[in-house]
């Protein structure tokens, strides 16, 4: 077995499967007895040499972590700024480093995440310290390039779908004397790949969800209340997915261009509540409106197989990848097969990704702006298919896993992260 | 068997379950023979004559209502006044139930249903014609008297539980660089039963939720304030269940004594983005919030399984105490024993449970207001035990029913619905 140890950090918004991915991680390195430490809240641990000794950890605790949903080591939202900027921190990791005999290093986030990977491989060389530095995909937000999809995201669509369909259930049961326009708020402040799984929710025509806003589309108050006041007249009642990220004409998002309250603070809630609001006072229709805001993304208990197996898949990858000598890749999803739906993994350049943001295509949106097209679901049905429940306990609650998180011994003067 | 037909309707607020209640009504009937008609929307569609022939559907799709959400056939909020002031509704009623042969009503609903039957069957013996009455229990507000506990209830208290219990994790994960205070508002405008169960989710001290907030406990700015501040220095982190029908020590709701928006409306959103926005104005915490709405009452895919067989079991015993000759009753779940859970189903006269409320007792809040008892925990915890999901397609997405429901040929003059 090579020298040295691996350090794994989990960096920005958590997902319902990036656990799936640490256990990936540890459970291939422990196959070949690779020692991995995990940062503690994700970038911030590693520059304050916190660093987590994952060997203390049961290897039935290990196993749990696959279905466990959160950030089993802690995250966080720290971006490194550029070399230039704060070199004193990319010495401090590379210090860190060196004093625990780190020589890979894998970082399981999003596209700053990919960049700051990207920034310490090079500083590493540039230092003469060798460390391999490799990327793991994770984000609900589906926006890393080059991958095909993004571990987190096929569970958050699946319980965007799934709750989508369940209320449009409850809606309909109801509409004839009760609430006749529901709003459901979903995550996705600059693209709209969550709101269009929502889509998935509809099998038939007049299927939940009859309307969906996206960010990519500007918001055309009058056009989108004669869709709901058509609709409540044909079907009877209008279920609505909206995105967070839904802005005005002028580009300004909805939810803070709006109102502010008695006490001047801008409105509270989010872009649902406006338009229910808005819906009541031109149409007179009653509403309801949910925001289930972290629910969907740690919704555990409704994850996505495919997901669930991808999120494994690049865990895996990352560490055969790092033990192969590979340096500043990313292990991404490959789509191979629409139908049959067949994906496999496969190495790509940090650089390719690293500040790429992927869009919402445009041909996934409907022409009207207000569903989605076959196109998108062909794309988006597979990455929703599959359970994998978690394991319950005897008291009705899934059998998550809390894990030691033992510290090892720090060897380097105290540290302050700046910039907080 | 007996002549005659069974008319089934369903009333108020829909849950994840109270279609298998119907498909207990259903199987239980057809295994003897007997038809059953179904009121579309509820009670409107018994006075409209709007009768669903549910003999015009296949076994399989009355087997799937086991696992389906919403209300199969049409729910409403529609209550009929007293006989006083509205005979001429009861008698129309009446006149239906004659025109299709209808010998037995079974009225699934909650306190209002449990009312409107009684009065129901007071009527029909006044005139003669002989109709026998039995109320099914369903709400997810768990306040129907008699019952030890109310189908509907046990799985939103799952849903609650669960999401409470992973969103914390979430939170967790992230709270040393983002945000501090996540709180999660719960149905239940007269009493904290739902609020109760989201402490279920606590299995060790500090773990999520960490205050619940009691529509019976006066919420005490300073005092909630000061917890927050205290759980989040020690914990890190501070989750909360908020009831939407928390109040002031005025007894107004809070979401409705708050804030107006620029336009003058009265507060869009609930409790939860209030309190949001009062722990971010007043301690500096960085907060989310969610406000799952319907979700939580039509989520069928987290159902739990005692509820999913007690609500089955209630629409069973609904059928064989209408054939047995019994009159304005309605089965009840009686609790024999706590540990192990042990539960049977009687028959309860239902002047015993109409114009009743039961509320969450005092000793099943902790004496500081902000979080539940033992002995709450003892009552809660067996009625979120096991799992029943439903199947799922190959879309991933659970393979829930939409009937038929084709009307039997009306016999009588149309029939406006007045007081709408």
């Amino acid at each position: 077995m090579a020298q040295g140890k691996l350090l794994y950090a989990q960096s920005g918004g958590v997902t319902a499967v990036i656990n799936a991915t640490a256990c990936a991680v540890i459970q291939t390195a422990r196959a070949v007895r690779l020692p991995v430490l995990a940062a503690r809240n994700g970038i911030i641990g590693a520059l304050r040499e916190e660093l987590i000794d994952t060997g203390k950890e049961s290897r039935a605790a290990i196993a749990a972590l696959r279905h466990t949903p959160g950030g089993a080591f802690g995250s966080c939202r720290y971006k490194l700024k550029s070399i230039e900027h704060s070199r004193a921190q990319y010495e401090r990791l590379i210090e860190v480093f060196k004093a625990h005999d780190i020589r890979w290093f894998l970082y399981n986030g999003g596209n700053d995440s990919a960049d700051t990977a990207l920034k310490i491989s090079q500083i590493g060389r540039e230092l003469g310290y060798p460390i391999d530095v490799i990327g793991v995909p994770k984000t609900v937000d589906n926006d890393l390039a080059v991958t095909d999809t993004c571990p987190g995201f096929g569970s958050v669509a699946k319980y965007t779908a799934v709750s989508v369909a369940e209320a449009g259930l409850d809606v309909e049961s109801m509409c004839e004397s009760s609430t006749k326009v529901f709003i459901v708020e979903v995550m996705g402040r600059h693209a709209g790949w969550i709101a269009a799984a929502g889509g998935l929710a509809a099998r038939r025509a007049d299927d939940p969800p009859h309307l969906i806003l996206f960010p990519e589309i500007a918001f055309d108050e009058a056009s989108f209340l004669a869709r709901v006041k058509a609709i409540v007249e044909k079907v009877g009642y209008c279920t609505v997915v909206a995105s967070e990220g839904l802005r005005n004409a002028e580009g300004q998002f909805l939810a803070e261009a709006g109102t502010r309250d008695a006490f001047g603070h801008s409105q509270l809630g989010g872009v649902a509540p406006l338009l229910a609001q808005l819906v009541k006072s031109r149409l007179g229709y009653k509403y309801h409106w949910a925001l289930p805001d972290y629910l969907q993304r740690s919704a555990r208990h409704l994850a996505s197989k495919t997901d669930a197996e991808q999120a494994y898949a690049v865990g895996k990858a990352a560490v055969e990848y790092a033990l192969a000598g590979r340096n500043a890749v990313m292990p991404v999803i490959v789509r191979t097969s629409d139908s049959p739906y067949r994906w496999k993994i496969e190495p790509a350049p940090l650089a390719k990704i690293a500040n790429h943001e992927k869009k919402l295509p445009k041909h996934f949106i409907r022409k009207d702006g207000y569903g989605i097209t076959a196109a998108a679901r062909r794309y988006l049905e597979p990455l929703i298919r599959g359970e994998d429940p978690p394991r319950y306990g005897k008291d009705g609650l899934p059998d998550y896993v809390r894990l030691e998180r033992k510290l090892v011994r720090k060897k380097l003067p105290a540290y302050a992260i700046e910039d907080r």
